[in-house]
C-alpha cells in the first residue's frame, strides 16, 4: 500500500495530549469516545489508502484537463468521489440535522489528515465543500441551508470559495466583482475570479460558488464586500436543478503542483449576469468568508502534515529497500539497506519528528475548536475559542512551512532517483509547494497572529500559553535520563526566546511596526516550533509513564520527542535573534528598493 | 533582460575578498589583471543574458527529446552552443598550448557562475566537458591530449562522466562495466550506465564518454576500477571521425527539473563491445575521476549559487512591480509594491544574503585553486591546495542548500502566481533540487569534509582557517556601529561553534563513527554559514573603508553584511547543538530500523 494511515500515532495524540475523553464528555458528544474514534480511524484510513492513495500519483499523470469550459477531473476521480460521499466522509463534523455525523473537529480531523495524505489534489475538493457548509451554517437564513448543506455534505453538489482577482490577491479590499440587485431579493454578478479551486469540475451534479462582491453602493475597501451564493445551475425550490447560471470557466492553470485539482478562472456575467443570492447580512461578506477561511486554513495547516507523512513514509520504505555502501562504523563489510546510514537516518528522524510535532499541535488545536463550541460554561468557551484561533495560524503557517522541507528532504533520501518523477518523491515536493500560498502566505498567517491573536488582547492568550509550558517543563524536571534532560533544556530555552519575542512584538508593534513584521514569519515559525515542541514534551512525559505496555511504540515516542528537542527545538534562540534584531533602519529595511 | 550578470558585485568580491591582484601577480597569469577580468566578464554577461537566458524557459518547456537513441535538443540550443563555441567560452581556464585562454579560475568561476544563471540545463554540457578535459590533463598521454582537448574545448565535441549504474550510486565500489583488453592496446567495454548528463545529444559532432569500468582481472571494489575514453564515433590519428562505435542512448529520463539537459541511459557494447582507450594506469579510474569529480563539484556549488542570484533577480522584478494592499507603518493609504512590505523586504534580503556569501566563499576557494597551481613556493602551493580542497565539499554543499531555500523564497515572493508554471519562479525551485543530489550528494560532500578534509591532517587545516577568522573578529571589534557590532557577535559566536564542532569531530570520529556521521551535513552547514559569514565580514570592512567612494554601493553591501550576521550567522550556535548532540543511541540512532 502506498499509504498506510498511522492510525495509532493519531490515536496517541488525541487521548494523552488532546484529551478525548474530556471532548467526549461535552454535551453533543456523548458518542465520540475512543472506540468511535477507533473505529472511524480505522474505517477512513481502509477507504483513503485504498481508493484515494493509488489515484494521487495518476492525478499528477494525469492532470484535470479543460476544453470549451468544462473540466473533465483525473480517470477513476468520479468513481472515488461517489464512495467518498457514499461513505458518509464530507459530513464527519457537521450537524446531524444537515444530515451530517456531527462528530468533534477532534476526531474529524484525523479523517482530513488521511484525505490528504491520500491524494491532496482530491482533497481540495471536500476542503472547499467543508468552507462553504461552514459559512452558510454561519451566515445562511434558515431556508438557504435547508436547500444547500444536505447536498453538500451527501456529495450531491460541491462548494468553491471565489476571494481572488487579478488585481486582488492577498488585498481583498481590491475586490471589483460587482452585485447589482434585481428586486427580487437576487443580484445579477459581474466580474473575473482567479485561482477558484474546483471551480469547474465533472464530479458533482452542481458547483455552489460563494462569491466575494460589491453592492452598486458599497464603501471602498473591505468594508464594502458581501459574500453572494451563485450555484452553477440554478436551483428550484424543491431543489431540483434549473437552468445553466451565467458563470463560465473560462481557464484552468498550468500549476506546479497538486495537477489533479482544478484552479480555475471563473467569468462572472458575460451574456447578462450570474444569478446570485445574499448570504448573510450586506457589507459584512469579509467576516463570513473569514469563517470560511479559518476553517480552511486549519485543513491546509493539515494538509502540510499529510503531505510530510506520505513524504516520510515513501522515503523510509525506499531507505529500508535500497542498499549502497557498507556502513561508517565498519559494522558489515558488505553495502547495506541505506536506512542504516546515520545521515539517511537522520533526515527520516527529521520528517518524523516534525510531521508528529505538527500533528500534535493541530489535534490539540482541534480539542480547542471543540471545547470553544461545546464546553457548558461560557467562560471556558471564550477562553478555549482564543486559543484555538491563536493556534489557527501557527498551525496554518508552521505545518505547510515545515511540509516543504519534509518533502525535500523526502527527495534527497531518494537521491537521484528522487529526481525521475516517476520515483513519485518529487510529487510531495512540488504538492507540498503551493501550502505557504494559498489560504494566505505565511506572511498573511503571521499578521494574522501578531495583529489579531497576539496584539487584541494585549499577549494574555499568548502568555496563558505559556504558562501551560511552564508546567511542562516542571513535570519534566522531575525525570531522570537523557531524553528528559534534553527536553528540559531545549524546552526551556525555547520558551524563554518564545516569551522574549511576545514581549519584543506586544512593545514594539505600535511604535515601530515594520521592525514586528520584518519579523512576523521568524516569530510564527518560533511559536510552531516551541508549541509543537512543548507537545512533543507531553508526548514523552506520556510515553515514559506506558512504556511497559507497549515497549517498541512507545520507545519510539520517547526518542523522536528527544530527536526533536536536540534538532529542531535547538534552533529556537537562533530565530529569537533573527526577531528582535530585525529592527528598522539598522535591520532588515536598510536595503532601499533601489539597493535591490 | 531576464538575467542581468551582477558584474559589479562579481568584481567587488575577485578584487576586495579574492585579492584578484595577488593571483594576476603569479607567473602565467601576467595577464590576468582587473581590466582583463572586467573585460572578460562584460563580455560574458553580454553574450549569457542575450543568448542563454531567453533559452532557459524554452528549455523547460521543450525538453530534449529523445527518438530512436537519438536526442533532440531544445530549439535555439544548437545555435546557441555555436556561439558559445566560437566566443572560446569552453577554454577561459585551459592550457593556451591547447587552444585555451589560459585564465585563472577565479576569473573564469563569474563566467561559470553567468552561463548557469543564465540556462542551467545548457551549461551543464560545458561542465562535464570541462571535467573531461580536466581528467585527460591529469591522466592522459600526450596523444591522447592532443587528439581529444583542443577538440572539446573548441566545442567541436564534448565530454561526459559514466560513473553510475543502477547498483552503484553513490557507491562506485559497486562499478560493474567491463572492459576486455583486445591486445592492440585498446578495451571492448560492456555495461550500462544511468544518468549521464548529456549523454546523447545533438550539439555536437562527437561526444567523448569518460567511463568508469573493470578490466577482468580487476580486484574487488574501487580499487578495481579503471578510467576508460569511449567516443560516440570512434577517431582516427588524424582526429577525423570513424566508425559509429557500440554506445547507444536507449532512453532519457523525465526530470523534476533541469529539463533541456538530456540524462541519458548508456548501453555499452551490445554489439560486440564499445571501443574504448585506457586513460592512465590501469586500476587507478577512481584517482583520476576524484579529479574531474572535484572540478565539478565546485562548478555544481556555482550552479547553487547562480540559480539563486537568478531566482533572487526574478523576485526582486516581481516585488518592485506588483501592488499589493497597504504598508503596515501606515505611511501610505493606497496599496504599494509589494517590496514595501518587511516581510517581502526580508525574503529578498535573505536571498541576496544567502548568494552573496556562498558566492563569496566560492571565488576566494577558486582563488586558493589558482595559488596552489602557480604559486612559485612549494609550501605554499601545498597550503593553499590543503585549504582549496577543504572549501570544496562546502562550496558544493552548502551553496547547493542554501540554493533550495533561495528559489522556494523566490516562489513564495510571487504569491499565487510563483505557483503558476507561466511565470517561471517555480523552475527554479525545480531545477535547484538536483544540485544537493549530483557530484556526490550533500551528505557525500560531508564525509569527504569529515574524513578527507577535516581528519586526515588532524583538523589543521580547519584550524588554519579559524585563525584566519580570529583575525578578521580583531579587526570588526575596532570599528564602531551596529553592523560591525552585529557582524562581531554572531561571528565570535559562529565561529566558537565551529570551533567546537571542529574538536567534536575529530575527536570522536574514530571512536563513535555514527555519532559523528550523524551530524555530518549540520556541519558542513555550519561551516558553509560560518566561512561565507566570514567573507560577509571581509565584505563588510572592504565597503566600509570604501563608502566614500560609491555610497549606495557600499551601503549595500554593509547592509547585506549585517543582515547576514543578524539572520544567517545567527542560527550557527543551534546547528552547532544539532551536531554535537547526535550522540550514538542516545540520538540520532536511537530509533531502531522497525521503529520508521
Amino acid at each position: 500500500m502506498s499509504y498506510a494511515a498511522p492510525v495509532k500515532d493519531m490515536l496517541f495524540v488525541m487521548k494523552e495530549l488532546a484529551d478525548l475523553e474530556r471532548i467526549a464528555a461535552l454535551p453533543g458528544f456523548e458518542d465520540a469516545n475512543l472506540d468511535t474514534a477507533q473505529a472511524v480511524l480505522d474505517e477512513a484510513a481502509k477507504f483513503n489508502g485504498e481508493v484515494l492513495a493509488p489515484l494521487n500519483f495518476e492525478g499528477d499523470k494525469n492532470p484535470s484537463a479543460w476544453r470549451d469550459g468544462e473540466v473533465t477531473t483525473t480517470p477513476g476521480f468520479k468513481e472515488a468521489f461517489r464512495q467518498f460521499s457514499e461513505g458518509g466522509w464530507q459530513g464527519v463534523m457537521h450537524p446531524v440535522e444537515y444530515e451530517g455525523q456531527g462528530l468533534p473537529k477532534l476526531i474529524a480531523t484525523p479523517c482530513i489528515e488521511m484525505l490528504n495524505a491520500a491524494n491532496m489534489s482530491f482533497a481540495l475538493c471536500p476542503l472547499l465543500t467543508d468552507g462553504a457548509i461552514e459559512a452558510l451554517l454561519t451566515a445562511g437564513t434558515e431556508a438557504q441551508k435547508q436547500l444547500y448543506v444536505p447536498k453538500l455534505i451527501s456529495g450531491e453538489w460541491t462548494g468553491t470559495m471565489n476571494l481572488t482577482e487579478p488585481q486582488a490577491g492577498s488585498d481583498l479590499a481590491q475586490v471589483r466583482t460587482r452585485a447589482e440587485p434585481q428586486g427580487d431579493g437576487s443580484y445579477k454578478l459581474f466580474g473575473t475570479k482567479i485561482f477558484i479551486t474546483y471551480g469547474e469540475h465533472d464530479l458533482a451534479k452542481n458547483i455552489v460558488h460563494l462569491v466575494l462582491a460589491r453592492t452598486p453602493d458599497a464603501p471602498e475597501g473591505v468594508k464594502g464586500i458581501s459574500l453572494f451564493l451563485v450555484p452553477k445551475y440554478n436551483v428550484n425550490a424543491d431543489g431540483s436543478l434549473g437552468e445553466r447560471n451565467d458563470v463560465l470557466c473560462v481557464s484552468i492553470e498550468h500549476k506546479l503542483g497538486i495537477k489533479a485539482s482544478p484552479t480555475a478562472v471563473l467569468q462572472y456575467g458575460d451574456h447578462g449576469g450570474a444569478t446570485g443570492y445574499l448570504i448573510g447580512e450586506e457589507s459584512r461578506g469579509l467576516e463570513y468568508m473569514f469563517i470560511m477561511m479559518n476553517a480552511a486554513r486549519f485543513a491546509v495547516g493539515m494538509q502540510g502534515i499529510a503531505v510530510a507523512d506520505r513524504a516520510y513514509q515513501k522515503a523510509v520504505a525506499y531507505a529500508k529497500e535500497r542498499v549502497q555502501s557498507r556502513p561508517v562504523d565498519g559494522s558489515a563489510k558488505q553495502p547495506v539497506t541505506i536506512i542504516h546510514h546515520p545521515d539517511v537516518r537522520r533526515m527520516l528522524a527529521t520528517m518524523r519528528a516534525l510531521t508528529e510535532g505538527a500533528r500534535a499541535l493541530a489535534y490539540v488545536a482541534a480539542a480547542h475548536s471543540d471545547l470553544a463550541r461545546h464546553h457548558p460554561d461560557e467562560k471556558a468557551r471564550v477562553s478555549h475559542q482564543a486559543i484555538y484561533e491563536f493556534l489557527v495560524p501557527i498551525v496554518k503557517g508552521w505545518s505547510t512551512e515545515m511540509s516543504i522541507d519534509v518533502a525535500s528532504l523526502g527527495v534527497q533520501v531518494h537521491g537521484g532517483m528522487g529526481y525521475i518523477e516517476e520515483t513519485g518523491a518529487a510529487q510531495f515536493y512540488r504538492d507540498a509547494r503551493i501550502l505557504t500560498i494559498y489560504e494566505g502566505t505565511t506572511a498573511i498567517q503571521a499578521n494574522d497572529l501578531i495583529g489579531r491573536k497576539t496584539m487584541r488582547d494585549g499577549g494574555a492568550t499568548a502568555q496563558a500559553l505559556l504558562a501551560q509550558i511552564d508546567q511542562t517543563i516542571a513535570a519534566l524536571a522531575e525525570r531522570d535520563g537523557q531524553p528528559f534532560a534534553s527536553m528540559h533544556r531545549h524546552l526551556s530555552a525555547g520558551s524563554l526566546s518564545l516569551a522574549r519575542a511576545i514581549e519584543f512584538v506586544v512593545a514594539k508593534v505600535k511604535s515601530d511596526p515594520n521592525a514586528v513584521f520584518a519579523g512576523s514569519v521568524p516569530y510564527l515559525k518560533l511559536a510552531g516550533i516551541v508549541l509543537s515542541g512543548w507537545q512533543m514534551a507531553r508526548a514523552l512525559l506520556a510515553a515514559s509513564d506506558k512504556r511497559g505496555e507497549d515497549e517498541s511504540f512507545y520507545s519510539a515516542k520517547i526518542a523522536t520527542a528527544q530527536f526533536y528537542a536536540e534538532h529542531v527545538l535547538s534552533m529556537a534562540p537562533g530565530i529569537e535573534a533573527s526577531i528582535v534584531s530585525a529592527s528598522g533602519d539598522q535591520g532588515v529595511l536598510a536595503l532601499r528598493e533601489d539597493q535591490f
